[in-house]
């Protein structure tokens, strides 16, 4: 350890383009690291939100119940100012839901949710033959002729060989997205889809969906891996295949949501804003831990941890905690017209909303040379397993601040385990590894500690 | 993925001291991990070993039938030879075992394992008054004054600050190993330790422990992480706290384990052996899945992957399973006297025992120049998330063939995780992330196929 600490106090004079940190740099990093391992308050506070207060939905009270908490938190933890910004969201009802497969004999349970913005089926549920598609080329190829009064199954994957589980996502979500959509176009009277994820057990995934601008809105359902693998094979035998589909669910009118607003005022510059925010909403299937209740304990601890080691931040540190990013940003898009409106400067903003796994690194959107000066860093941040400084980061929450003079920055967490829970009853507490949680905490604050240094 | 590409490639000719591969050395390398990602191979080799063979201890059958299975999915995978090495060695017995804590009113049960290698209590159990000490000091301070006729409770911790997990596992285990023969020579009539775990739950882990040369025997055992809370909470009272203790265990004469030896001959240099291994038994309160089957399946890949992606080895891949690894490293110690007698020369060894976690990278014992001539292959491997090429590797199984002329390697997992489950009875199937498994397994092929390619 002694050595690795050498070559870092070397980097910080040498590095080109690094401006000088304050000698002990290396020891204010280190002490938030064993602040957060060993107090473990990020995993405490994680604890409370998915125990005690549970599943967020947009248009949820639960939600509410989340911000007041976390404004609470936010003052007991030293902010100067921690207020609740009024979200109008659409408020998101789920109840019994199932399906089932037939082909002869007893009918086959498939274990079913349905896709976040659906309509339900009619009340008696629907059942129609199945016919399976593995793209979107495959369904315009079957055309109106294959499709018409048929229920759709996308037997979609995420790409196993990407390494960067993120990137698979971003290929296997536009059948989540678009494909009812799609399927309605050729008479489709519903579609259900392989669970968008790389575990193959048997719990479904849900997710946001749209119609989009079409007037035709099919209920669009997921199913877990395994019962994609079966309702695939008997697909593959010679009979027909039936699928009975049962959704309770839709879009109950709007509601009032919060983003959690809350300040550490900055000694020096504190009109410059570093906002650092995760989103306190979460999916109705599990507590989420993962999406993104780690993302929010991992905003909260930035500014505890500094107090905690001793720094007094320079510029303002805001957290942010956004409603509803699950169900159409609505959080993230009032909190960037409000700071348009009132003039904020966003000297920096930092997103989580990776999950809570060990830390790989970040992603920046910044001009190249700011880039480089983040990676003269380096050796200071490398003996805590952040080997990453890509160019292009940020998240779906920062998207409504982009196009204004600053830079942004999303953590990058560990990405292997992130898919076996998101959006699924599997994503609570216990999904959540305490020290890598912690590590992301202290990671997000070292480099803001770093980045208070810097012009 | 493009750019990753390319940018290796020029790596490949440019990096000083490397030597050129073949030009399809990154597609070959990707292959390797699309195969193991996809297939799961090793994944469901584990899962067979954990789930149809379970814990694997020294002098166990269940070790004996895991080395024949073994031997079989290496000729099955396509090994030219793979054979049975006999190894002598001690047969471990546990039978029930608790510890209950009194300070007046109703005892108190705290979760117990016996170390592994501890001496049984006497059949009504051992009584006495519990002092606890924080380190050897506190004990010596103490002296027989203070500790004769008591139990010696050492609420010694893993140093949570330090992120190397096996660092702090390193700083800790002192007071497993030693900590019966210590407190003995004080007088003390049992010990319990605080489990070396980070993780603060309710399970007890086992491990090795030694009396050295001394005939003062006394029984020793650990207990869960939140019991040892209680304990020294108790004890942080006025009154006089008591522990019942009751092991039923011990070594019980010797018995015949294997090692697996499998070959996969060279096409260009049969005689340099490239060595790679795990250790096939475990201990017995787990089906020892991290500890070591992520790192026997690891192994067994190797060639597996290399054959899978069309790579004909130029020198002979050996895979060696050891037995008893845990309880006295008998089978490296004696597969190392074997290859001694017969003049086998190991080109290099490489030794999986840090679990089955997501890549981190490498550590080597060899020259400064071979050191530098891997590091130069390192935008080949940074894709899947190998940064790390430290100094100093390998593993126990290969300490026996240290102070030849070969090198060592030691397969560097992410280590947060690892002693949540590590001699533990959580140490199972499920302990295991498929993904991440694999992707080690595909991350030492590709480090080999490197190699093979290396003078």
């Amino acid at each position: 350890m002694k050595k690795t600490v050498l070559f870092a106090a070397m980097a910080i004079a040498t590095s080109v383009g690094a401006q000088e940190l304050p000698s002990d740099a290396n020891e204010m990093i280190k002490n938030m690291y064993t602040e957060a391992l060993g107090e473990q308050q990020g995993y405490q506070w994680l604890k409370y939100m998915c125990e005690e207060i549970g599943p967020r939905p947009s248009g949820s009270e639960a939600a509410n119940v989340a911000a007041r908490w976390a404004q609470q938190a936010m003052l007991d933890a030293g902010a100067d100012t921690a207020w609740l910004q009024e979200v109008d969201v659409p408020k998101w009802y789920r109840g019994a839901e199932w399906s089932k497969a037939y082909v002869g004999g007893e009918p086959i349970d498939l274990p079913t949710t349905a896709l976040g913005g659906s309509v339900p089926t009619p009340k008696g549920g629907v059942r129609a033959e199945v016919v399976e598609v593995g793209s979107f080329e495959e369904l315009e190829a079957l055309g109106r002729e294959g499709i018409e009064g048929k229920i759709v199954f996308y037997n979609t994957y995420m790409d196993h060989s990407l390494i960067s589980t993120f990137n698979a996502y971003g290929g296997a979500v536009k059948y989540r997205w678009a494909g009812a959509m799609e399927a309605g176009k050729y008479g489709a009277v519903a579609t259900v889809m392989r669970s968008v994820t790389l575990l193959r057990d048997d719990l479904p995934h849900t997710g946001a969906m749209s119609y989009g601008e079409s007037d035709v809105k099919i209920p669009s359902a997921a199913i877990s891996w395994q019962a994609a693998d079966e309702l695939d094979q008997l697909l593959g035998r010679e009979e027909k295949v039936e699928l009975e589909l049962y959704l309770d669910c839709g879009i109950q009118g709007r509601a009032t949501n919060y983003n959690v607003v809350a300040d550490f005022k900055g000694s020096e510059k504190p009109e410059e804003i570093m906002l650092v925010g995760g989103h306190i909403d979460s999916w109705d299937l599990g507590q989420g831990a993962q999406d993104d209740g780690a993302g929010c304990v991992h905003a909260m601890q930035v500014p505890s941890l500094m107090k905690k080691v001793g720094y007094q931040n320079k510029r303002t540190i805001r957290v942010v905690l956004w409603a509803n990013e699950e169900f159409g940003l609505d959080g993230a898009k009032e909190y960037a017209r409000w700071a348009r409106e009132n003039g904020v400067h966003h000297w920096v903003a930092m997103e989580s909303d990776g999950g809570g796994d060990v830390p790989r690194g970040f992603g920046v959107s910044a001009d190249d040379a700011r880039l480089e000066q983040l990676r003269g860093y380096k050796k200071l941040l490398q003996p805590y397993g952040l080997h990453v400084m890509a160019k292009g980061g940020g998240g779906a929450d920062l998207s409504p601040l982009r196009g204004h003079d600053n830079f942004f920055i999303g953590y990058r967490p560990e990405s292997q385990r992130y898919f076996d829970f998101h959006h699924s009853a599997r994503d609570n507490i216990d999904a959540i590894h305490p020290r890598s949680l912690e590590m992301g905490a202290a990671s997000m604050s070292a480099l803001y500690y770093i980045l208070d240094h810097l012009d």
